[in-house]
């Protein structure tokens, strides 16, 4: 194959596409979510010669998020896009700590840019609202994606505004000012201060959770990654800390577009959405049966990345989870710095709350018989403790 | 050429050799500096042959410091030996805070387990210490080593004890704990709280910067990155923050061992060590021409890394830089908080005090046109900001 006729020099991206009503929408047109598209996602005409071309490049170029750039939907190349160095995370195998018998690895994530996943959807979202020409972003945040939203758009040269509830650590308001950032700090929680942003009618693109297509994309790429970290042999089940749960909706995509390039085959991993007991609508939506949560009221928990009352993905979630075969958990409160501690003295890692939230998920499944001796599990660790502090 | 018969099989290191008095010690022997010794190095057995063989599998290897394995003295293998996902960091390019016509890179190390470049040397210490039958390790630490020390003693289940001087950062002290290290706070420097730890007599090992031969071992990876990371071609130059000067000596033999492999030419980097005003016997010795330099007297300055009086390898470090055809240059301390706040605002990047005095290095440089447009200038950004906050 020459260069010429490489699947690799074309666009792979074809349109978007309303989750909920399937409206197709050009691939260069800025889509935001309404309550009939529902959240668009990005679709890509995908077959097995692209997918072969790509796994004859793929060794040959960085580990960086940007390895997969196929699959992701910005136009620039190189040298013009934002990069400040996302993705290309370690998986780091658990020792003492890990449950008799049980193979388990954190996916660890802290390493990113601004110190968690978010680096990965918002180097897409950003690198996007420059090439269709914001005139800047917004979003509320409860912390992760205001100090990524900050950085990208620092680096792009495009004003940014974060809300951020007015309770959270205070640290991340610094950084996000040291980074440029317009800080509003108000709200109760992530919806109140989505409110008050709205309320500025700044003319900004939001670029809040899900409401932009691009965030999704960014985050697909802990899939790709997973896929070839373990050479193409997925793990039994994944574990994710579910805030706006965008990365399992992600992943679930990236698993499947894996499988269209035939790079991967059927079976997938059981996906396990973790949420604290203080707050936990994708629990209760999926033991109740439910294909939609109802936004949990007076939400309580110190693991800020997971203090999201009412989640746009709900159904997403819900459906990408019951379609592995996973389940939804919710872990104590009481339980975090015991599992933090432990997960520090034994093994050498010192995680945020999320992280230990997965842990202990995996216990409490453990226990139960749900995970089995011989399994292999990812657990995902998703941001750096010191952001909190 | 078959598995049997590859050189992958074999084991690369040979011997230690005392970088003094060419003392020659047997590998898998304890050996710690000595004043007639000085540090040891780890000598190889390398070649053509290997170099090819390397060059045939690199690219199929997990992006991690341990995809140069060969080069490096751990035996463990990748199921048995200590991983908590160092090394395989990015390179991110400056865009608007770069002096006119000049490639800057970043390359960013605060993605390393303890969010600093010393986990790299640590985790090859503590392995090998490990592997050796150490029934402990100490070390002093001005922060960063002390915590990467911490994190791979807790994996290997090895006691661990640091000593920080007394006005270190309290977050470094307390990170420490939680790995689960005994943490002393006294002396008012590196060296005043190194002759604390060896008033103890503890019978640990001490693996203090260069005082063992394997941290350098580890920081090596940093040049291998390098060398992978530009595809062979280094760049012009690198500006290293020096205090133990470990990395800027592993890095140059790095390079002399790629290119007895036949992966590199002669040409390298010139080199520059980066340091405050507040301590630089580097600086100081390299402007009087001496091959020693003096302890510098009541060291100052907020970079804690770079708060080091007195480099056991400062000859090395002299060397490496003269040989290199590059210089040592100290900057001034008021001067950081300006340059950490461009970055951020500029660049969307949060850089430790170490990072900020090599960009001010760079800078003063380029005005005083020693770096001229047209070349690529790597800057070592060698810790998370958060660890000293």
């Amino acid at each position: 194959m020459t260069a010429a006729t490489s699947p690799l020099n074309e666009r792979w991206a074809t349109h978007l596409e309303g989750s909920r009503n399937g409206e197709r929408v050009p691939l260069d047109e800025a889509a935001f979510m309404t309550p009939e598209s529902g959240p668009h996602l990005v679709r890509y005409d995908l077959d097995e010669d692209k997918g072969a071309a790509l796994r004859g490049v793929l060794p040959g170029r960085p580990w960086s998020m940007w390895r997969y750039r196929e699959l992701l939907p910005v136009a620039a190349g190189p040298r013009e896009r934002l990069d400040l160095g996302e993705g290309g995370t370690p998986l780091v195998r658990l020792g003492r700590a890990a449950p008799s018998g049980v193979e388990v690895w954190f996916k660890e994530e802290s390493g990113n840019p601004t110190g968690s996943f978010k680096a990965r959807g918002l180097s897409v979202a950003i690198n996007r609202a420059v090439e269709l020409g914001a005139p800047g972003v917004e979003l509320p945040s409860a912390g992760n994606a205001a100090m990524a939203s900050a950085a990208y758009a620092a680096a792009a040269g495009l004003p940014c505004t974060v809300a951020i509830p007015e309770d959270t650590p205070a640290t991340i308001g610094e950084r996000c000012r040291l980074l440029g950032a317009e800080v509003i700090s108000g709200g109760r929680n992530l919806a109140e201060s989505g409110a008050i942003l709205a309320e500025r009618k700044s003319g900004f693109w939001n670029i809040a959770t899900l409401n932009e297509p691009y965030r999704l994309e960014g985050k697909k790429s802990m899939g790709f990654e997973l896929a070839e970290q373990f050479d193409g042999r997925l793990p039994d089940w994944i574990f994710y800390p579910t805030g706006g749960g965008t990365g399992l909706i992600a992943m679930a995509k990236a698993f499947d577009e894996l499988e269209a390039l035939g790079l991967l085959g059927r079976r997938r991993p059981r996906l396990v959405s973790v949420q604290m007991a203080g707050c936990a609508p994708i629990v209760r939506a999926f033991e109740r049966g439910d294909d939609k949560a109802e936004p949990w009221r007076d939400p309580r928990t110190r693991a800020w990345g997971l203090r999201v009352p009412s989640a746009r993905g709900d159904f997403l979630i819900l459906r990408a989870v019951r379609a592995s075969g996973g389940l939804a958990v919710a872990v104590e409160e009481e339980a975090l710095a015991g599992a933090v501690e432990r997960l520090a003295r034994e093994e050498g890692q010192w995680v945020g709350p999320e992280g230990a939230a997965c842990f202990l998920a995996l216990e409490k499944l453990v226990e139960e018989k749900t995970v089995a001796a011989g399994e292999r599990v990812v657990l995902f660790q998703t941001g750096h403790p010191a952001s909190y502090l």
